[in-house]
C-alpha cells in the first residue's frame, strides 16, 4: 500500500478524497492536516467516516508533513497551496495539487486574475490533469494540478467539437450551474442554508478566476487565442455541475453526426459517458461519480449545437479526478477506487 | 365587488391565482372550475386556503359557467382554452386567458408549434397582456393572453436593450432556468419529490413552445425578424424562473450607461425593479411577489452584455400578472392585489 | 401611524418585522438598528425589500433609540434584550421582545436554564403573550414577552385537552421539527446548506431552552406541576415548525369529540385552523401566515391522543405573533397586517 | 458468479438494488423484470445506470423466470409478493422478499393490516431478515422476508435496552420520519416535487402497516406482549430515515452505561454505528450506505430515555439489507459489496 497523506483534510474536498481513499485498493491514508480541528478525529469532523478511519487531524507542515507519506492531496485554498507544494516535491513527494496554483501556465495570467506567484519554476513542470486530453505527460509527473471543477465539465464538452474545428471558436457561451459544495465549508452567511435554499443567482458574471483556465485549455485544442463568456450560478443542491455551452456550427451537422464525432473521441474514456441523441444528462444521474455525462442537440434555426454536460463537482470535478490523476501518477489502474456507481435518487 | 371565476382552479396557477382574488379589494371568487375535484372544497384540494374560501370545484362550462361571474380567469391547457374563452367572450365576459392560445399573433406559427387552431378570428383581437409593454390596449380588450412565464422574464429583461438598438438582434442567446410549478401539478414520474430534489437539468433544448412567442415580442420591439437560442432547465425549487440572457453591444457602454437606460425605461413600473450594478437578481428574492428584478453586467473582454431576470413563475409569471392585467381591464389600480412583499427566507 | 422600531433588524426575525411593518395599515418603521450592517440599507442586506423601504441599518441605543419610535420590537438575542427593554420602557415606549429574557415568570428557573437576570423586576409585569391565552393581559400591557417558536406550536396545541383536563399531565411527550431560520443568521459551519440539506437530525435532546417555557404554561393551564419531554430537531427546510404531541387519554373519546372541543375552545381565533378529523396539518399549508393549524388522531390500541399542530416559526413562531400582541397593545384590530394567505406551493 | 434476479426493478428499490448487485464481487444481475418498462434498457429508465449495466426490462414470470437466475429479489408490492414467491420457491430458488408479504408470523394479524393471505403456509417457513438478530436462521432460509425500513431502524434501535429489561415496554413512543423514496416511484400527486418540498407532514398516524411488524419483533426480544405508538413523517429528502424513540428507564442509569450496553450488544455488528455520549445520528452521515447509526440520551428530569437512529431507507432500510441477507444465504462474507462509504454531504 502507497501512503498517502491530505492537506487541507477538513473542507468538503478533503472529506471526498478520505471517502475515496478508503476504499482505494493501493492506498493508504497516512496523514491527514487541518489547523481548525487539528487533534480532532476527521470521523469526529464528518461523522459519515465514523468507523472507517481512525485518522486524527494534525497542523504539520514541511519535512515533518513529507514524511509521512509517499504522495500529497494538497487540499488547500490557492496560495496557500504554493507556499506548501514545493517543500513536498523537495522531499521526492509526489503531488496532486487542487488548488488553482499549478493550473496556469502563463504566470502572468495567474497573477492577473489571482495574486502574485511565489513558485512560478513550478508552472512549467506541472501538468495540468485532465486525463482525457494529457494522460501520457501525467503519467510521468511528479507535480498534477488538479483542473478546476468548471473548467473540466466544459472542457470535456467541448474538447471534440473544437479539435475537429467544428464551430466557431469567437462566440462560445458558456452558462454553469454548480452545487454549494463549490463554495466551500467556510461559515459564511451567504452559504447558509436559507440563503441558498429554494433559490437560484447568478454569481461572479463575466469574473469568474476559472475563465482564465477554461481560455487556456481551449484554446490549446485549437491553436487560437479563445476568449469565452463564462457565468456561474448557484444551485440549491450539494452536489453537481451542469454546464450548457453554445457553440455556433461551421457546416451542417446533425445530432447523429456529431454523436458519432464524440463517440469516436471518447471511446477509450470510462469516465466519459455521452447520452445518445435525445438524450441529456442530468446532474443527479452522476452523484458521487467519477463521471462527465455529455450530451447535445443540434439547432437548425440558429444554426448552433447546445453541449450540456454534468459532473459530481467534488468527484470528477474535484477529489476523484484527483484520485484519477494519482492512479496514472503511481502507476494504479485508471479507475482504482473511482468505481462508484451514481447514487440516484 | 366585481364577480371573478377561475377555470382550472386546481392546478398550481390556481391555488395562487385564489391566493390572490382572496385578498384582492374589488373581486370576489364565486366560481371555479375543476374536472377532477368537482364537488370538493377547494381548500381542502389546497389545504392552504383552509377557512379563506369556500369556494366549492364544479365541472360547469358554456352559459352556465359564464353566468357565474363577470370576469374570467382561464388557466387551462393550451387547446383547452381555446374551447372555453370564445363562449365567454360571446357572453360579454372579459378573460385573461393563460394559456397559449391567444398568445401568438400569426396562425400559422401557433399551429407550427402547437396544433390546429379552433379561434383563428380570436388572434388579431386578443392583446398580448405584458403591461409594461402594452399597457393602453390591455385596458381596453375584452381578451388578453397571459405571456407565458418564461417569456415575461426574457422580454423584460431585453426590451430597453433591444427598443434602444443597443444590441445585436441576431445572436441573442438565452438560458432560463425554472421551478418545478412550471411542469404543472399533473401525476407524472418526471416531477416525482425524488426526480426533481438535488438535481438538475435541461429540457427541450432549441424546442420549447415558448420560443416563437419570445420571438414575436423581440421582433416586435426592434422590427426586425429575430431568432433566438432559447434552452429552459428545471430547478430544484418550486417557484422562481432565473433568465440569463447573453447579447453582443453594438458600442461600448458601461454598466452605469446601461442602468441608467434602464431606469428610464422602466421609471414608472411599479413591478420592476432594477439592481444597481454590481449587484444581481435571484429567484428567493422575489418569492411571492409580482416583482421581476433584473440587473446586467457588461463584460469588456467580450463586449457582451450579460442579462439577468428573475420573477416568480406563478406570480409574474401567471396568476400575479393575470390580475395585474384584469386589474387594468376592469378600471382597478394596477397593483390592487398584488401588494405582497417577497418572502426571503 | 404609529412609528414602529425593530432592535436587530438584520436577523430573519428582523427581515420578517420588516415585511409585515412595511403593509401594516397603522405602523411606520422609523427606525431600524443593526451593529453589523449599521450605515447600510436593510434593503441591501434583504434585497426582497428591494424598493419596498428606505430604512437604513443604524448602531443607536439607549435614548437616541427610544426617541425615534412609539413601539419597539426587541429582535436580539436573550441577554442582549434584558439590557435594551429597560430604557426603551423608562422612555415610555410600548415592548414586544422576541428574546427569551422576559418570559420566565420565576428567576431561578430562568437562571436555572440561562445565565444571570439583570431585569428580574420586570419580569411579574411582562405578559406572555400568546394571544389565544392571555390576550386581555397584552391589552394593557407595557411589555410582553412574546412566546418561542416551538412553545408557541406546542402550547396552542395542548391548550384545549389540559384545560379540559383529557389526558394526563404526567407522561407528555413533544417531538418537534423545525426549519433551519430557527437556528438563526449568523456565520456557523453548522447551518451550511450542504450541512443541513438533504438531511435530518435532532439536537439538545432533553435539555433545550424552550423546556421550561412549555412546562411554565402547560403548568399554568392545569394547575399541575407539569414536566415534559421535549425533542427539537432541524428540518431541511427554511421555514415550519411541526410539533407532534402524545398525550394519554383519561377516558375514553373520539376524534369527533375531541375535534369539538377545539372548536369550541378555538371558535373565536382567527389564527387557529383546525383540521377536521381524518386531516392533519402540513408546514407548507401555513407558510409565510400567521396561522397555527392543529390536527389530531385517537389511537384506540394505545389509548393516546396525537395532537400535530404547525406554524410559520417565522410568523406565528416569532414576527406575526410580534405584530398580533403589538396590535393588542396599540388599539389595532387584532389581525391588522396579518392577513397573508400561505404561500402553497 | 451466482446469477441474480430482481422482480420489480423499475422501482426506487430496484435501481438501487442494481447499483449494489453492479458492484457485488459475487452476482451477476441475469434478469430485471418490469412490466412498465418492458423491453426497454433499465439503464435507459435509470440514467446514472448508464453505461453499467446492458440489462433489459422483461414482463416474464412463472418457471420463465425462475430458470434465468439462481437467487431472486421480489421488489414487489405486497400482495404482488405472495404469487410470485411460491413459483421461485418450487423452482428451487432462493428468494429475499422485499416486499410486506412473509414479514409477519401469525397470519391473522397480516390479514388484520393487509388482505387475505395466500400463501399461509410460507409464513412459518419466512425468516425475518434482520441479520443483526436472526443471523443463523437467515444462514439456513430459502426465503427471507427483508424487515421494513421504519422497523429496521427502531428494532436495532431498541433490541439492546428491551432485551436487557432496561425499559418498561408498556409506554413505547416512536416518532420515524422518511425521505420521500420511501412512497415509491408511482406516479401521484401527494409525492410530486412541489407537493413535498418545503415541506413537513406527519401522515397515517396510529395506522401505518408497520406498526404490527414492529410489535411482533419488539415482543419477541422480551417475551411480552408489546403495544406501541407509532407516528411517521414524511420529510422534503430523497434518502434517509430517523427515528426518535421515548423508554421509560426502570432504573437510574447514565448514558455512559447505556452506551456501554449498545456496545457489548452490537460488537460484532459491522453495519451497526454507535455515537458516543453527547452525538447523535443523522441522515446525511449514513446516506448511501448500509449503517444504522444510533445514539441516545438519557434525560434525569423525566427519567426516560431518548434512543435516535437513522439508516439510508434505501440501503439498510432496503436493497442493502437484502444484499445482506443475500449474502448470508448464499454463503458470501457478509458485508460483500456492500462497502461503500456514506456520501456526504
Amino acid at each position: 500500500m502507497l501512503k498517502a497523506g491530505i492537506v487541507g483534510a477538513s473542507g468538503y474536498t478533503g472529506v471526498e478524497l478520505t471517502r475515496l481513499i478508503c476504499r482505494h485498493p493501493g492506498l493508504e491514508l497516512t496523514v491527514a492536516t487541518s489547523r481548525q480541528y487539528a487533534g480532532q478525529k476527521l470521523a469526529a469532523v464528518f461523522p459519515n467516516l465514523r468507523g472507517l478511519t481512525d485518522i486524527i487531524c494534525e497542523n504539520i507542515s514541511g519535512r515533518e508533513l513529507a514524511g509521512r507519506a509517499d504522495v500529497f492531496f494538497t487540499a488547500v485554498p490557492h496560495q496557500t497551496a504554493m507556499a506548501i507544494v514545493p517543500e513536498l516535491l523537495t522531499a521526492g513527494r509526489k503531488v496532486v495539487d487542487l488548488s488553482a496554483d499549478f493550473r496556469i501556465h502563463d504566470p502572468a495570467v495567474y497573477e492577473q486574475w489571482y495574486q502574485a506567484h511565489s513558485a512560478r519554476e513550478l508552472l512549467s513542470e506541472a501538468v495540468y490533469g485532465l486525463p482525457e486530453l494529457y494522460r501520457e505527460s501525467i503519467r510521468g509527473a511528479r507535480l498534477v494540478a488538479n483542473p478546476g471543477c468548471y473548467p473540466t465539465s466544459i472542457i470535456l464538452g467541448l474538447a471534440p467539437l473544437l479539435k475537429d474545428g467544428l464551430v466557431r471558436s469567437d462566440n462560445l457561451i458558456i452558462d454553469s450551474k454548480s452545487g454549494a459544495t463549490g463554495a466551500g465549508r467556510g461559515a459564511q452567511v451567504g452559504t447558509l442554508y436559507c440563503e441558498v435554499a429554494d433559490g437560484f443567482r447568478a454569481y461572479k458574471v463575466a469574473e469568474h478566476r476559472h475563465t482564465p483556465e477554461i481560455e487556456q485549455e481551449l484554446s490549446l485544442l485549437t491553436g487560437e487565442d479563445i476568449t469565452v463568456s463564462f457565468t456561474p450560478h448557484l444551485l440549491p443542491i450539494s452536489r453537481g455541475i451542469l454546464s450548457t455551452i453554445y457553440a455556433d456550427l461551421k457546416t451542417d451537422v446533425t445530432d447523429d453526426d456529431l454523436f458519432a464525432r464524440y463517440e469516436e473521441f471518447y471511446k477509450d474514456e470510462y469516465f466519459v459517458r455521452l447520452c445518445p441523441p435525445g438524450q441529456l444528462p442530468a446532474t443527479q444521474y452522476v452523484r458521487g461519480s467519477n463521471f462527465c455525462d455529455i450530451g447535445l442537440k443540434v439547432d437548425p434555426r440558429t444554426k448552433r449545437v447546445i453541449i450540456v454536460s454534468a459532473i459530481d463537482n467534488l468527484v470528477k470535478g474535484a477529489a476523484g479526478q484527483a484520485i484519477q490523476n494519482m492512479n496514472l501518477i503511481c502507476g494504479f489502474k485508471e479507475n482504482d477506487g473511482l468505481l462508484n456507481i451514481p447514487i440516484f435518487p
